[in-house]
C-alpha cells in the first residue's frame, strides 16, 4: 500500500459565531461526513480547541481513520492565513490574539490552515467552483459585511501581514456612513445587510408620496426587499440600483488596480442577483479603466451555501503544505 | 571557459516619446556603457528598430561582445509586458499595437521583456533601490501621468490582460475633473503635473486676498509651487496640501486592498518631498484600514532619473526568461 495515496481526504472546519461545522471531504470535493457544534458552548478557546479536535478524530475514525486525511483547513471570521490566528473577531465568544493553527496541529499532529470566510471562499471557487481555471480573480461576499479576497497569478494576494483584501474598506462617500471599523464612507456600510435596508429606508423617507410595497413589509430586509424588485416595485428596484451603483463604484476602483479576469458573487445578498448585478455592472463600464472595460466577467457562485463553508474550508486544507507542522 | 558565466550583462532600453536610451548594466547595476538616440527621428516603427538592434549590436560590441549580454529589457509607455507590445501609446510617433519585444527578438536573437515605465521602475527598486528584499509594495510614478506598479509575494502583478495597475484611474472625485482617460475624477488628474497647476490656479481664485509668491510667478509648475512651500508661501504649501489629500485617499484605498509593505514615490513630483507626502500620510493613515494603519513606509525612490530609468530596464531584462526566446 503507498501510504502518501491514503492521504485523499481533507477535514474542513467552518467557524461561526453561531455554530462550527467539522467535515471529510474527498479530492473531488465529495463531503463523505459532517458534524456540528455550538461555537457559543464554550466559554473558551481551550475548551473549544479541545472539543473541536476530539470531534474531527472521532469523525475521521467512523469513516477509515485519521490516517486518511492529509490535512485540516479552518474558515472563521477575521483569521490571518499568515499567522494562523484568529486576531480580534467582532462575533465570537473568545478575544484578543488566538493561535488556532498551531493549537489544532499540536493536538491533531497534522497541518492546517487557517483563513478568514473570503479566502475560504475564494479558495473553495478555485478549486471546485465558478474560478476553477482562473489566475487572477476578485471575490465578493455580501452579507453581515462586505468581504473580497484577491487570488493573482493563481494565488491568494495576502498582502505584507496578511490582511488584504478589504475591498469592504475602501472609501467610496467621503465623510459618509459610519462603519463599524471606525471611518466613514467604507463601501461595506452601503453594501451589505444592513447598509441596503438603510438606504431603503432612506428612499421611503425621501419619496413619501411614492406607493411602495416596501411600506406594508413587516420586516425590511434584503431578501424582502428582492422579493418586492420581483413584482416590479420602484422604490424596492432603486434601492438594489443605488446600492449597485455604490458597488460598481468599489469593484471598479479595484478592478483598474487589479486588471481580474472576473468578479464572483457569493454571500446571501448576492441571491438578489441581476437586481444588484446589473446596476453594478452599469456603474463598474462606466469607471473602470478603459483597458479593461467590457472584459470583466461577473458572476455568481455556483456553490450552495452548505458547499461554500465546507468546500471552501477544504480548499484550504487541500492549499496546506503538507509537512508544514514540521517546520 | 563557462558559457553561462559569460552571460554576465544585459541591455536595458529606455524608450520615451523624444529620446530613447540604451545602456550594458552588469549584475550589480554597474552602466558599463550608454547610448541615446532620437525617437522622433524615425516616422516608422521598423526603421526605428531596425536602428535599435544596430545600435544595441555596435555597443555591445565596442564591450566585450554580444555574447556577454544574457537578455534585454525595455521600459516604454502604455507597454504590456504579458504581449511584449506597445498598445496605442499616447506620445509616440507610432500607433496601434506594436509587437516590440518579437521584433527585436528576432534581430537580435536575445530574449526581450518589454514593461510600461511603472513596472519597469518598481523592477529597478525590487532589485537595485529602496525595494530590495521586499515581496509586497506598490510604486508610484507622479510626473505628466501617475503611473503605479504592484508586487505581489514578489512578483509583478499583471492581471488577467496585463493592464493592472492603474492606480492614477481610480475615481475619487464622483463627476470630478476630465481625464485624458475619457472618465472624470481620476486620481491622476488631481496628482500630476498638469493637475497640480490647475489645483494651484483654483487656490490662487478662490483665495484672491491672500498675498501669494505664486502670483508673481512666471511659470506655474509642480517645481516652482515646491521652491514656494520651500520660502514659506501658505499657497503654494495649500496646494501640495490638497494634492496629498487626494493621492491619500486613492493611495489608502489600494492600501487596503493589498496590505503593502511600503509605498515608494518616484518621478519628478516626488521631489515635493514633505510638502506633498506629509499631507499625503495624514490622509492616509486617517483612511486605510485599521489592521494596515500605521505599518505602510511611504520612501521615496533612492535612484536618481537615469539610474532609475536604466535599472528599471535592465532589472526588466534580468526578469526574462533566458530562453524565452526559444520557446
Amino acid at each position: 500500500m503507498n501510504f502518501e495515496l491514503t492521504k485523499s481526504r481533507v477535514v474542513g472546519v467552518d467557524i461561526s459565531g453561531n455554530q462550527t461545522t467539522i467535515g471529510i471531504v474527498d479530492i473531488r470535493g465529495n463531503i463523505i461526513a459532517e458534524e456540528s457544534m455550538t461555537t457559543l458552548d464554550y466559554p473558551t478557546i481551550t475548551a473549544f480547541v479541545n472539543s473541536l479536535c476530539e470531534n474531527i478524530v472521532t469523525l475521521a475514525e467512523q469513516h477509515d481513520g485519521l490516517a486518511t486525511v492529509r490535512s485540516v483547513g479552518v474558515s472563521a471570521p477575521s483569521a490571518n492565513y499568515l499567522t494562523g490566528s484568529i486576531v480580534n473577531a467582532a462575533n465570537m465568544p473568545w478575544t484578543g490574539v488566538i493561535p488556532l493553527a498551531v493549537m489544532m496541529r499540536d493536538q491533531l499532529g497534522l497541518a492546517v490552515g487557517v483563513a478568514n470566510d473570503a479566502h475560504a471562499a475564494a479558495m473553495g471557487e478555485k478549486v471546485y467552483g465558478a474560478a476553477h481555471g482562473m489566475k487572477n480573480f476578485i471575490i465578493i461576499n455580501i452579507g453581515a459585511g462586505l468581504g473580497s479576497c484577491i487570488f493573482s497569478d493563481g494565488h491568494v494576494h495576502l498582502g505584507a501581514e496578511g490582511f488584504a483584501g478589504e475591498i469592504g474598506h475602501t472609501c467610496v462617500v467621503r465623510g459618509g456612513r459610519q462603519c463599524g471599523c471606525g471611518h466613514r464612507g467604507c463601501l461595506e456600510t452601503y453594501v451589505n445587510k444592513r447598509g441596503i435596508v438603510e438606504t431603503a429606508r432612506e428612499l421611503l423617507d425621501e419619496q413619501r408620496d411614492t406607493p411602495s410595497l416596501l411600506r406594508s413589509l413587516d420586516h425590511l430586509s434584503p431578501r424582502t426587499i428582492k422579493e418586492c424588485c420581483d413584482q416590479g416595485d420602484e422604490l424596492a428596484i432603486e434601492t438594489y440600483r443605488r446600492t449597485g451603483a455604490m458597488l460598481g463604484l468599489g469593484l471598479a476602483n479595484s478592478a483598474s488596480v487589479l486588471d481580474p479576469e472576473a468578479i464572483i458573487f457569493t454571500g446571501g445578498i448576492s441571491k438578489a442577483g441581476k437586481w444588484l448585478i446589473g446596476p453594478t455592472r452599469e456603474t463598474f463600464e462606466n469607471l473602470v479603466f478603459p483597458n479593461t472595460r467590457g472584459k470583466v466577467k461577473m458572476l455568481l457562485s455556483i456553490l450552495d451555501n452548505r458547499e461554500r463553508d465546507m468546500l471552501g474550508a477544504s480548499a484550504v486544507a487541500w492549499d496546506v503544505e503538507e509537512y508544514s507542522l514540521f517546520k
